[in-house]
């Protein structure tokens, strides 16, 4: 396989959409499918697909196509879903809680191991099991527990503040759902899920007629 | 201004970015800006945003910068947000009320009508005053109350139906947490919340030890 420093962001963001196509196909039972099938079903053009493959090796063979469960388990490890990551959510309020939950029945991998909040009348209850805990322990609750990744759930003003807290006690990543763009050390990485930029992104497009696309 | 027709996707993800630092401006008291200083700011080259606000005619004044209120207007003309939406939610499990507590708390001119799930345990129940309807009732309720935006919080297997519901009874956008890519006529603006691509873009970039950034 090639090396894969320096690949875009832009080829990165559609790796979990093949992804999600091939588990499809699995969960359809079809096991190889041709270059050209898998443009129209995803669609992006073959040349598209195999540009973007080709940064990490290339699957694909001449006159076959794709094997669906070896792309499937390749672009898996290349995103890293080989392995399991330990999560805490700091916000507990609706989206708080909604994540914990998506976490918890959806997604295999990421494993949520605490809640954090300020909030007197949230610490002690429990979602899924998991008791909310007292902001005031996050730092020393995620060196002991060797957590990964932060989920930052609170106001936007408070953000910040809880982004300098978990990468001083050592995440790798942060999944950020505060309407700010954090500033973090270079070793952990961010990723934003803004739902105000993507509901204005939304009007845009409503009032351009639906013209482009996603 | 410019007729602005075939602005590629990837500016107009970017507008909303620039409306959220002008308003955080704003809240400073800060009335105009340079556009090397807005460049430190927001992350982009003075000239990616010189171009990106060209495709709208420019904003800027040689030797003055950007003029804070104004620009904000614009880009929120720009975007549709000068108007109201009605919307409804289509799936009122945790996401469907965290979204639903979201744009009720901070979502002014979008606004959440109607509420809606198969659950019978669901219906009746109210969240912000709004009560949860049998999804039953949603074309009839879309079409008499010309709703705007339809907000999918189903499961991937309900989602394209839920769709197609939507579009029939006359939504002219739809926005998407169900894992899954819709289907809609062309009119229709699609705009997704994939949570699932997001962490499995943060475990990628995790493993690259945080080298790319949003």
């Amino acid at each position: 396989m090639k090396k894969d420093t320096k690949i875009s962001n832009v080829v990165i963001k559609r790796l979990p959409r093949y992804r999600r196509y091939l588990k499809e196909l699995q969960r359809k039972g079809i096991s190889k499918i041709s270059s050209n099938e898998f443009s129209r079903l995803i669609g992006y053009t073959a040349s598209q697909i195999r540009q973007d493959l080709n940064n990490f090796g290339g699957f694909g063979q001449q006159g076959y196509g794709y094997n669906v469960d070896s792309l499937y388990n390749e672009i898996s490890a290349i995103l890293g879903l080989d392995q399991e990551y330990k999560m805490v959510i700091v916000g507990v309020g609706n989206l708080g809680q909604a994540i914990a939950n998506y976490t918890y029945y959806y997604k295999a991998g990421f494993v949520v191991h605490g809640l954090f909040d300020v909030n007197p009348r949230l610490i002690g209850i429990k979602i899924n099991d998991i008791e909310v805990m007292d902001y005031e322990n996050l730092v020393e609750y995620v060196e002991d527990n060797n957590i990964d990744i932060g989920i930052i759930c609170t106001t936007k003003d408070n953000a910040q503040e809880v982004a300098d807290k978990l990468c001083f006690a050592g995440v790798k990543g942060i999944w950020n759902f505060a309407p700010i763009d954090l500033e973090v050390p270079d070793h952990v990485a961010v990723e934003n899920v803004h739902l105000s930029d993507s509901l204005h992104s939304l009007a845009y497009h409503m009032n351009r007629n639906g013209e482009s696309r996603q």
